[in-house]
């Protein structure tokens, strides 16, 4: 009962952290303003020539951001029970990158481009969004991913050892006058063609180096069929298992047009389109307003 | 029963926004040659060698082209009932961009290359084609794509985050020597990389930036999974209603309803069902009998 | 019953058309390993180093090539009942090029390279090894792309309808200072992106260019979902109908390891794996030999 | 029963090759470290900045290494009763090969780049690990793989066949002067853009060798739908037959049989069902109570 005395604390904690009450639901919208406008305020002062041309409005659009920022961090620790808990946590600890930067900058040159940490904030998109709840709403996909997690990290792990492998098979084949200098670089060079990404910095010149980078092309092209494979299979089985609890009414809900149920006044049609004024079949006006 | 006398504009209206005429499919027909012809006009001309050769009898073809485009264009503003509608339709702009470059070309100069907008108009092709009512006869993959959309959405605007994210990671470590000069070229990069399709004109070059990069290849290259998981099993749920027995009551929910091409002569509104004597939206009647 | 004559035409056409008979498989065994050879010659001999060493020896093995492939042509054309329908057929006209290139050598300098058009007698690989046929044992795959076929051709026809607006508004957008010369140029520029291939040769310098090219590779790396579903849907599809013809004997072999029957004539223990020859339980041997 | 003599050799093999008992658990575990860490030490002495440094201390950790891995190969030499058999095995060859590149830089100047083919070791990582097992748990996706391996494959062929006759027309349209030296070339480049990965290193320059790229670009882009589209319907059936209610007699053919990880001592064969206790291969008793 005595964690119940709504104090201001209480309300504090209601309004930053929940989103079911109007003043909640308004905090968590100009959050995600000023998140967006920090990330631009960023990208825009990164590109020199606007820099050079609005540097001091961007400098103060940065401090108002940075101000509002450590406001923001500061009344969640303020309004935490446990306060270390939010600071050590994920998200505690992105808050606090995110204003930090400009604060050194004062004292310590170069420290300013690390202002840039601010887009990890972008992260909370999804939680004001809601994003992850949406998409759980059907929960297939979700159960998909779950279920095809374990073996897609398999896979990758398979990728990753034939990466090494061939990274260094190519590295004793082409050697360091054709760019594959060291054995990592090598293998960043076997994940970028075996990826189908393929950049071109660096490329095979031997005639038996391009034969293997040729064989690890078209495994990457093969075998990108088995994490696809996995997951839309999962998702057909998660998808199917649902489809059979829906009742017949549902699944006459499915149509592609949404016809209503008016019939017209004059002649009796039915199945009128939604947003249909008149019978499509006598004229006649359908609604009266 | 005033509204049903078919005058010549009617015949006109017809003609152009109809396909179930002879006139119509034949008017359809020339425009579908004549949308072909300018694309390949525009081409032939954009190419230097073939310009400095035949740039007379490619500003005739293109002059030819342009006034036929006009004559459309007024002949469809004067059939229809509400002409505004039609200006300011997707369709309308386009028509209305295909040809007001070449007049301008007479009183500016550099607005020529502008003619080039005229690829828009290929849009009409599907139109006239029907290709959409093509694939919608099965309906299966237009109902996968409609009910994959809102996922496919989600899923990339996380992908996009995700660029934005590490593009600024990558910014931060590359830096400016290495090509990552701002942050929108740098998540502009990231973007390349992610959907795996690699220029190569900017590359990361320290060890560590090498090591994100990979984390990014791996990432998009695993990631795709999941479109292709949503659609095939949409899909296959698609595709496999179909085979159950429906019942008549679902049966009528499920069934694609007939459209006709019919566009209502005084509002333009269109998805006319197949039996449909009035437009549904303002009443008017669309055939003459 | 005149038809049936064994003469030597008879036989020829046996030999070289059929694959039934001893001399039929011998027939197609060879022109394998000459189509190969050939292949590998022609390869051989464009690299010019191999080329200035071995040239001799090349032209040789070409020469003897040449003329059994011109036998195999003349005795096709002759052991044929309609000879114009030979020549005049797909394969006829490859088999064709295959040998005229090296005869027109003879009198034309810089025909020769045309020898290459060999590697189009590969297809007939597919042929010899009835690939098709063995593909087609299960046939699903056959019918899920048969299937697949028209909505795959659409898709490619509305992607090669966006390359073509894409390019274009990247040639107005990019111009021809940065690569991007004129539209052709710039439609192949699009594909290459939205394909998520990115040679890199060509790439958009301006920030709106790098924008929409962003938005082209997104596209691309979002849509390729699109074939995939509507293949893997289909295959699912016919391999399910199959299944559901499948007796349950058939169900039961379906055992990832072959236990066969053998009972151990010493402990009576069963399911010993099929190359066993003691027994797992008792160590007696299985077999007798 | 002579066999069944558990002398000190017969102890070794148990450690070295079973994992079911402490020590042969605490002997994968040092195997596993031992191997990742001659991978890293390779890596970093592949780097010249850190091999410069280090380059004593290095030389060192690979002696180590190496002494260990004779001693390892040794051992499973004296402790196999064939050791022939494993001396020629796959993983036998590759134990050879990873510690004698170390013992030939003695003697011979620039052998020691080959020390870099230990990574051929992280092979032993799968058995160690047993990924093939977990994988193997559900025993859908080895399924799916399996019954797709003979179409993936023949699909790969005929790509291949693609590529090479891909390669020699655009070996023919651009020519040396563009980068396309020799037919092997050709092909290389034909395989780098169909499987997507666009290197850039050789791009072609005539229009007519950009319409023929952009040909094999979408389809590759298409065709990629047929190995994705076969492993999800293989995995979606595989997936789906085990859903169903599955007769008892099904099932003793469907599960798969646990296979230990022993290997008999006499004749290195694998793959002992769980229960077993004698060598179904030559009679040997497998364990010792």
């Amino acid at each position: 009962m005595e964690n119940q005395k709504p104090d201001w604390r209480y309300r504090l904690h209601e309004i930053i952290y929940e989103a079911d009450t109007p003043a909640g639901k308004l905090f968590d919208v100009i959050l995600l303003i000023a998140i967006l406008a920090s990330i631009l305020f960023v990208m825009l002062e990164s590109v020199s020539s606007i820099d050079a041309k609005y540097h001091k409005e961007l400098d103060i659009a940065e401090w108002v951001i940075t101000i509002l920022f450590s406001l923001e961090y500061i009344a969640r620790i303020i309004c935490v029970r446990k306060p270390f808990r939010y600071i050590f946590s994920f998200y505690g600890v992105i808050d606090f990158l995110s204003t930090i930067p400009k604060y050194l900058s004062l004292f310590l040159a170069g420290t300013h481009a690390l202002v840039a940490l601010r887009a990890l904030r972008l992260l909370r998109v999804f939680r004001i969004l809601k994003l992850a709840r949406y998409l759980g709403a059907s929960n297939h996909l979700a159960n998909a991913i779950r279920a095809s997690r374990a073996k897609i990290g398999v896979f990758l792990f398979a990728v990753l050892i034939a990466c090494i492998i061939f990274g260094t098979i190519m590295y004793l084949i082409e050697g360091e006058d054709h760019g594959f200098t060291n054995i990592p670089k090598s293998v960043y060079w076997c994940i970028v063609t075996l990826t189908t990404v393929g950049f071109g910095d660096i490329t095979p010149e031997t005639p038996l180096g391009q034969f293997i980078a040729a064989i690890i092309m078209v495994l990457g092209y093969g075998i990108i069929a088995v994490p696809t494979g996995i997951v839309s299979a999962e998702y057909t089985k998660a998808a199917g298992k649902d489809e059979e609890e829906l009742t017949k009414e549902e699944l006459s809900g499915l149509t592609p047009i949404h016809l209503n149920t008016i019939s017209c006044p004059n002649c009796l049609t039915n199945h009128h389109q939604d947003d249909a004024e008149f019978c499509f079949k006598c004229g006649q006006k359908l609604t009266d307003d």
